[in-house]
């Protein structure tokens, strides 16, 4: 019951702190969001850094329980699934008018300079990520589908770093432009061996 | 004098902000760094939301100007001013020790979900860095730095969506794997013609 309950207040909460940060989000908002007594709040958690440091779990546990669904799509190529683990946050995005964003990047921006406790979990959850990740292009790059000449290690450092910075522009902008040039670029232009927009993917209208 | 002071007050506080985030500093914190009275932030600024915005004005004087130094060398290619510019922001944030990061992509994060006028102008202030990299990436199309199959104002879009990825996960990792991968990816892989790496421009070791 216990841990069902901190499983639930963090559930609760997880959408204030993603579109308002965590140092404006107060305790009283936090404990009126999910229900609860303040004194519940320091029941489950020991302070408020350590309820941000457990809601980072809380987020990361849902990104990778969708890689990993993904990674068991038989139906899918290995890079399809790559492509679609990215679509799947643009499309959550798209449809909250661009509000939020990534809990993860959020939370790095406003606090990895100034809490190393956050840096390390952050740190800890964009690797998590990636191992998902590199783990899927390594697989494209065995079945043929990631050309020769990209290093795989490198990919992996630098779309991650894309989706962040797609997510962020998209917010920002409130609009789809920056998630179809990520994906479009990195998936129909990058990965694509040939560059001409004719390896059997589609490419996407009025890109040329 | 009065501007001059102004000017003054934002370049004392403009790191404190860049490091802490807005909703964590203080007035009291921002009279210090400025070594002002409390009284005269008040003459200078509405609020602590208008000196925010004065703020986002002040960074992005800063980086427009660098932006058109670089535009004026006649010594670059335009695809190399581009290299340029990304490249100087990422040898501040190491010489930073990774502190700090875009104070634009910072507040984007931070305030662009709480603050419809905060997200207006982050908005343009990074509308006025693509319409710089912009300029410069069709002077590069029109030299043949850049392939015809690329669709350069999406380019635009990607490459400053990346860069800020970049940065981001650089911040979170204390590392500049992130920004390497970035230059390298972009500039040595994905605007070369061929994907041979024998383009003309140096490809770094380690990388095939």
């Amino acid at each position: 019951m216990k841990s069902h309950t901190k499983a639930e207040i963090l559930k609760a909460t997880a959408d204030i702190v993603r579109v308002n940060g965590f140092h404006s989000t107060g305790i009283e908002e936090l404990v009126t969001a999910a229900g609860i007594p303040k004194g519940s709040f320091y029941f489950y958690f020991k302070s408020k850094e350590d309820f941000g440091l457990q809601l980072i779990d809380h987020y990361i546990d849902g990104i990778i329980a969708w890689a990993e669904r993904l990674q068991n799509d038989t139906s899918r190529s290995p890079l399809s699934k790559v492509r679609a683990f990215f679509d799947w946050t643009f499309t959550a995005l798209e449809s909250n008018d661009f509000k939020g964003g990534c809990p993860i990047g959020n939370l790095s921006m406003e606090m990895a300079d100034v809490s190393e406790s956050f840096r390390q979990k952050l740190e800890g959850a964009f690797a998590a990520i990636k191992e998902r990740i590199l783990a899927l292009l390594k697989e494209a790059r065995e079945t043929g589908e990631i050309p020769d000449y990209l290093d795989i290690a490198q990919l992996c450092e630098f779309v991650v770093g894309g989706w962040q910075g797609a997510l962020l522009q998209a917010k920002v902008m409130k609009s789809t432009a920056p998630l179809r040039a990520f994906e479009q670029i990195v998936f129909d232009r990058l990965l694509k061996g040939d560059n001409t927009g004719d390896s059997g993917r589609e490419v996407p209208q009025g890109e040329r």
